[in-house]
């Protein structure tokens, strides 16, 4: 007879998915146990899962609670706000890894978000690809929503893909807008919410003239990211920001990009006569 | 003694750079004449010069006009509001070249332009190089104001020089914000003064938590364009929008760039501390 597995510890900063990957993991036998980052996480969200809320500065306390409870494994899920150093408050057990934090703080997200890791794996942790707890809510190579992309559409994803992939070595947006043949945004730290209401505000403005139900949001993974990290996501929001900017639907890379509350995002595009499409590599 | 000169024609859109380049080619000993665009050019502004307003359907018209003055050489200047194919009401020397003008629709900026340009060289006009008409208001290989960019925000301006260069086959913005090495904008339909209100929003809510008076405003041509449209450009409202965006200052590539009342824009550098910048390709 094996022995039970120990839990995963899900760090949980913004938003819905970090209680989307509990279940999803919980649903593939793990048990789960939940570190809410004071600040960015909702901690009412996880009441059905063992918890503790903590600040980001208090990692010596993380440490011992993880390791009271025989967790090795961790997966790092939704936005975190990085903090200003001044906020920070530094418990002991982070105050000795202070050097290596501090250089953290420089530079674009991936990098910082691999200094984390670095981190947490000389403290013994294994970080896992969020794609391997949680299956089910990774994209699929298919068309979920009753609109398929039309010709046009498919060539404005691929033009929304050839930049991304041109532009991942810069560590900026993981997100653009084509329309009909132009690119006419490309996301940077605003993030893809922003991104959509940039199209919709250019719309409204005339700025844009193409007409609506023309235009494609793609999103990927950049080539080579730590699929452990920062995977995209999109979810319901993402449907009514597109909705508002007037496109025709969206384009994600199969196997990159996370969908979280999937069947309420494929009811809302039916409703607003979107596409929603998981595409492979090439395109 | 040889002939005079026949006159330039300036194809003037919006803003005031039209008739800086009609003065800087006066100043040149060019004969100049101005088409201003109806709905974009401010004919009012043009008082000192012949001119003729026409809407962007009359080509026709404006064909016979030049031929009527012997003019046989061109320069667009200014922005141009891409009408809605329903506002263009082509006179009838244009409904001769409709076919070419549609598919000059379609596609990016880029792609239209050297559309106009084929259009205007069938027509037997020579389409010019502003650098060439007005090199006075080209940016030079230097530092213009009285505060110079220090050592990180010249690895800024680099970075996101490099990013340009990157992202020129695509057609889009020929302007990006690097903030202490991570490039936290780029520009896409919304154009130079939208990507320096978007920094300036990012500053406001926090999305964006570096300090004030870091950034820098990235500005080059894209790499093989046609230099004779669409030079990108940078004025007083440029200064203005890097001062609300919190930013250290600009860099232009020098050669590439235009500089719209030059004296005025250093003057609110100065004032605003920022730098302004003209940098070589290398960065």
């Amino acid at each position: 007879m094996s022995a039970p597995r120990h839990p995963i510890a899900i760090i949980a900063g913004a938003g819905v998915l970090p209680l989307e990957i509990a279940q999803a993991a919980r649903r593939m036998g793990h048990g789960v146990f939940i570190v809410a980052l004071r600040g960015s996480a909702d901690s009412r969200l996880f009441t059905d899962f063992p918890s503790v809320e903590l600040r980001i500065g208090q990692l010596g306390a993380m440490l011992d609670t993880l390791q009271t409870r025989q967790i090795t494994r961790v997966a790092m899920v939704g936005a975190l706000t990085r903090p200003a150093l001044s906020d920070l408050r530094p418990d002991a057990g982070m105050l000795r890894r202070l050097p290596r934090i501090i250089q953290a703080y420089r530079g674009g997200d991936d990098h910082l978000l691999s200094r984390v890791i670095a981190i947490f794996e000389d403290c013994g942790l294994t970080v896992m690809d969020l794609r391997e707890i949680a299956p089910d809510l990774v994209a699929p190579q298919t068309t979920l929503s009753r609109t398929a992309p039309r010709e046009r559409a498919i060539g404005d994803a691929r033009s929304g893909f050839r930049l991304l992939d041109t532009i991942a070595p810069f560590d900026v947006g993981q997100a653009v807008i084509a329309i009909n043949g132009r690119i006419v945004a490309i996301e940077g730290a605003e993030g893809t919410d922003g991104l959509l209401d940039r199209v919709a505000a250019m719309r409204s403005s005339g700025r844009l003239r193409d007409a609506r139900g023309k235009g494609v949001l793609v999103k990927a993974a950049k080539p080579g990211q730590d699929m452990r990290i920062d995977l995209p996501t999109i979810g319901p929001v993402t449907i009514a920001g597109c909705a508002r900017a007037g496109l025709a639907g969206i384009a994600v890379r199969a196997g990159e990009v996370l969908l979280t509350d999937r069947q309420k995002m494929i009811e809302e595009a039916d409703a607003a006569g979107l596409f929603l499409t998981g595409m492979n590599s090439g395109g």
